[in-house]
C-alpha cells in the first residue's frame, strides 16, 4: 500500500478579508499557520512519513509544507515545487472582495462562475498587470500556457501534466508523497484519483488544514480515503466550506479556493 | 556577470554547547535564527535576487535558506538539497564536546585532525548508529559513497559532484544561485573557484550569517568577490573564526565547522 497525503493550506489574509485571491501570492494568517503546524502534529503522531512532497509556487501552500515538514523533521525530503499545483485562477476577479464584486457583476453571476464546472469568470485583459506572464516566477513557461481566468475544468486540465508526469511515477516507484496545495488544484487530484463525475467535483469540500490520506494498492487504484482529526471537527469545516457555496452565507466567495484558500 | 551567493548557517545548538556536529543534524539556535534573517535583508536591501537554491540536507542549512528566501520574498524558487553539500563529517568525535574530545584524545590530537588538509579524525566504527547509511535520508545514496569520517579533503572531493554537476551547469546558464551551507562545504566551493592551494583552503575563514557573492565572467571566472554587510564587523567574525582554531581559544574545536556552523 502506497499513501498519498493531501493537504489544503489554512487561512490567508485575503480569505479573511474575503477577497478573490487566485493566483496572488498572498501569505497565510496567524491561524493559517497554526491549522499547518497542526497538520504536521497530526501526521506525525499517526506516524506518517514521506519520500517527497509538492507544492505550488504560492507561498500560503508553501509555507504550510515548511510548517508540517518542520512538525514532521523532514525537512530534508525533496520537494517539488509546480506552478500547475497553483489555485484555480479567478481573472479580473483576483482582488476585488464580496462587496465589490456583487456591485460590479451580481450576486448571480458570480454564484454562476463559482458553481459551474466550466464557466471561467472574466479574464483579465490584455497587458493586466496581475497576468503571469509578467512575473519572473513564471519566466520559464510558455507564456499561452498560462491563464488570464480558469474555470474548474480548466484548473483540472492545467493541473494533469504535473499529475501524470511528476506525481503518479513517484507513486508507481512506491515513494510517499505530501502534496500541499490549494482548494481546486487538490479538487483536481481527487477528480483523477476517483474519477468523480462534473457534480461530485463541485459537491466535493476538501477542508483546509486537514490531511487527507489515501492509501492506494500498487496499481495505483484508491483502496480508501479518510481524512486526519477529530471527525466532528471535519465534518464542520466540511459543511463551512460548502456553507461557503451558498448565497445565504457571508463568506459565499472562499468556495472555490479562489479566494485564498 | 553571472551572482554566486555563498551562505554559511548561523549558530547551531551544538556550537552553543561546543561539541562537534558533522553530520549530526542539529538546530539553529535563536541566535542563529536572527543571523539568517539578517542576512536575507541584507541580499534584499542589495537588491539582490536568485534563480535557485542549493542546500545540504541537515536542518541549519535549510533553515537558514528558508528565512533568507522568505525574507526575500523567494519561496517559491526551485531549492534542492544536497547530501554532498552537507558538513564536513567528523567521524567518532561528532557528540563529543571539548572537554570530552581533550580528555579521550589529547589537545596535540585534535589539533592535528582540526588543522590539517588530510588527516581524518576516528572513523565510525562498523555498525555504529551514527553512520548516515542507516538514515533514511541517505538511503537512496550508494553506502560506499557515504562517509565514516572525513579529512577536509575528503569533504571536497565528495562535493565535487555536486559542483561539476549541479551547480557549475546552471551558473553556465546565467542563472543566479544561493548556496546556503556549512563551513567547510563552502571552503570547498571557494577552493574551487579561486583555485586555492592546501595552505590557502586551511587559512580560509568564511564567517556565519555574512553572504559572501562571488561575481563571475561568462567563462566563469571569478571577477570579483565580497561579504555583504559592515566591513569592521565582517573582519571581527573572520577573525573570531580563525581564532576558534588556536589551541588558546576556549572555542577550539569550532574551526573546521564540524561543530554545526
Amino acid at each position: 500500500m502506497i499513501d498519498l497525503v493531501l493537504l489544503r493550506h489554512g487561512e490567508s489574509r485575503w480569505n479573511h478579508e474575503n477577497r478573490f485571491t487566485g493566483w496572488t501570492d498572498v501569505d497565510l494568517t496567524e491561524k493559517g499557520v497554526e491549522e499547518a503546524r497542526k497538520a504536521g502534529v497530526q501526521l506525525r503522531n499517526e506516524g506518517f512519513s514521506f519520500d517527497v512532497a509538492y507544492t505550488s509556487v504560492l507561498k500560503r501552500a508553501i509555507r504550510t509544507l515548511w510548517l508540517v515538514l518542520d512538525e514532521m523533521d523532514l525537512m530534508w525530503i525533496p520537494v517539488h515545487r509546480r506552478w500547475r499545483l497553483n489555485e484555480r485562477h479567478y481573472g479580473d476577479l483576483q482582488g476585488l472582495d464580496k462587496a465589490e464584486t456583487a456591485a460590479r457583476y451580481g450576486e448571480e453571476q458570480v454564484l454562476r462562475w463559482r458553481r459551474s464546472f466550466d464557466v471561467a469568470p472574466p479574464p483579465l485583459s490584455p497587458g493586466d498587470s496581475r497576468f503571469p506572464g509578467r512575473e519572473r516566477r513564471y519566466g520559464g513557461i510558455d507564456p499561452a500556457l498560462l491563464p488570464h481566468t480558469e474555470s474548474l475544468v480548466d484548473t483540472m486540465a492545467r493541473l494533469l501534466p504535473c499529475w501524470e508526469e511528476d506525481i503518479l511515477p513517484e507513486l508507481s516507484r512506491g515513494r510517499r508523497i505530501l502534496v500541499a496545495a490549494h482548494g481546486n488544484s487538490l479538487r483536481a487530484i481527487v477528480a483523477h484519483l476517483e474519477q468523480l463525475t462534473p457534480r461530485e467535483i463541485l459537491e466535493l469540500n476538501i477542508p483546509t488544514g486537514a490531511p487527507l490520506v489515501y492509501r492506494l494498492d500498487e496499481s495505483l487504484a484508491v483502496r480508501g480515503s479518510r481524512y486526519l482529526g477529530d471527525p466532528a471537527e471535519i465534518e464542520r469545516a466540511m459543511r463551512s466550506v460548502a456553507r461557503q457555496a451558498s448565497p445565504a452565507s457571508s463568506h459565499e466567495v472562499a468556495d472555490d479556493g479562489a479566494q485564498g484558500r
